[in-house]
């Protein structure tokens, strides 16, 4: 089944210990989608600029990405330049919003009938206006940063409600629950509405935790790791990888349960470690389902008992 | 198989954001003596002051714990105090040496035909005399720390040629290698001598590192992950206690292999997250064997795939 993905297009620029480059492709909603795109077919609902070109496009439609949401704003592209002193915490250099600054997504009319939707990392309200619209929809992930539960609390509570599976990280689970604690974090924000919340421990793997009843029996949370890299490049979009491959998984079962969930989380987990191989999507515009499957098997057998 | 525990014997003050103790037995060789004697019989060599009473001594007993090699000098106990302002690094207030300061192992005699043996945190020539005395050892343990590897380096590297298996935290396998990414750390520790590293990761669960060839086929490192935990009374000890479920899993299997080490792994984590429920050592005198199996089993469905 298909996904729809709406979020950020952008042009990074960015500096790691392995090196820097310049306004490369990026923004949440490109990760996601060039992560997804080989699990199902990804709708992508963006805005860009100008200077977003028939070259940035193709990049979409080689991994056939529906790009027919992608509005063409007069101006530039939002752009942003961050570095990495350590691998795990990015430092904004420069945010330029550009034509992201008045973003009002809209879905085009063909995409309405997909029944997976991801909203990454934008205004609540936005990430609201959206899933209201796509009536129909059986499974809404999201994404949302220490900016939002800072600054516009109450919107994000009412798009809580709305999310079935909000994907965060460790940080920002604890920022929202008030709680540092990351079981008991786990159940203040599982109270806020999500059926089930996935919390990611960067280079340590990520947690799902469950409401009680929700998608299966059972009340234990489930773990996979990830395998420690060798050589991490870049991890810019490795989170919107890791939910690219997460949601693409399950839109492309259908079926949801404790089990895909689990193997979701697996799967996000791989899409997240080819993500931080390369600078920017280059790796995530390159793969094979082979070798993802086979990545798949290394996190498996990482923690598989005889 | 028995195992013999060398390291120390402590009275500890400890204060976390859930209360304060004050000289409750702890120290290396405790906490590991006691996770370990759930699995096999376990013989600690130590040194204790006046101050150490038969009531002490009962908690080791009460274990089935051989005594024998624990010293009664003249003098007070090593004391340490230390708080938490989060859970996972703990803040020293004081460390009192006391008799520990002059502290030399001596093995005695009835100890010396144990096969398994664990060398926990003291100076590294401390260590290496240790292992070299117990010369019929078929795989040996061994924990170090920041201090060693800054002050002691040449004598910690002798000690790494002597040591099967070594088993410290991320920071400290950082700094052992002077490298930043993980999985290259690990194999410069390995290239010093063990064959095989576990790294502990906290809340995160350990990997575990092999040599090319060692204990079996394969490069793949392993990791168990760690059950989140809902409350953290007191994390003191829980490396050591990770060692000692480790090392007695592996010391009642006798036979080393890549799956017994992997289970191991496992069972470590399982005795560190008892540990750090009550203060002390107040968990680990009060398990039972069906209380570890059945955690070990939630740990292991923690990330299991059918």
């Amino acid at each position: 089944m298909s996904i729809v993905a709406v979020g950020s297009v952008a042009f990074d620029t960015i500096t790691t210990p392995s090196g820097r480059v310049t306004d490369v492709l990026g923004g949440a909603a490109t990760h996601f989608s060039l992560a997804a795109s080989y699990f199902t077919t990804v709708r992508v609902v963006a805005v860009v600029g100008e200077d977003f070109t028939a070259e940035h496009e193709d990049v979409f439609k080689r991994r056939k990405i529906d790009t027919r949401g992608i509005e063409h704003a007069q101006g530039k592209t939002f752009r942003w330049g961050g570095h990495y002193e350590n691998l795990s915490e990015a430092k904004t250099d420069f945010t330029e919003l550009n034509v992201f600054e008045s973003f009002q997504p809209r879905i085009p009319r063909e995409y309405l009938d997909s029944k997976f939707l991801f909203l990454a990392n934008i205004h609540p309200t936005l990430q609201a206006a959206v899933r209201l619209e796509m009536d129909g929809v059986r499974l809404t992930g999201g994404d949302t940063m220490n900016f939002w539960i800072q600054r516009t609390p109450k919107e994000l509570m009412e798009t809580l409600r709305l999310v079935n599976v909000l994907l965060i990280n460790d940080g920002e689970a604890k920022m929202l629950a008030g709680e540092s604690n990351l079981p008991r974090a786990a159940r203040k924000v599982l109270a806020m509405g999500p059926q089930a919340l996935v919390i990611k421990h960067g280079e340590y793997g990520a947690t799902i935790f469950f409401r009680e009843g929700a998608f299966g029996i059972g009340h234990h949370p489930f773990r996979a790791p990830a395998l420690p890299m060798d050589e991490v490049k870049d991890p810019t979009g490795a989170g919107d990888a890791f939910a690219g491959g997460f949601m693409g998984y399950l839109a492309a079962q259908g079926e949801i349960s404790r089990e895909s969930l689990k193997r979701a989380l697996f799967y996000g987990g791989v899409m997240g470690s080819f993500a931080v191989e390369r600078f920017g999507t280059e790796r995530l515009q390159s793969l094979s389902r082979e070798e993802i499957d086979a990545r798949f098997q290394v996190f498996r057998e990482l923690t598989h008992l005889e």
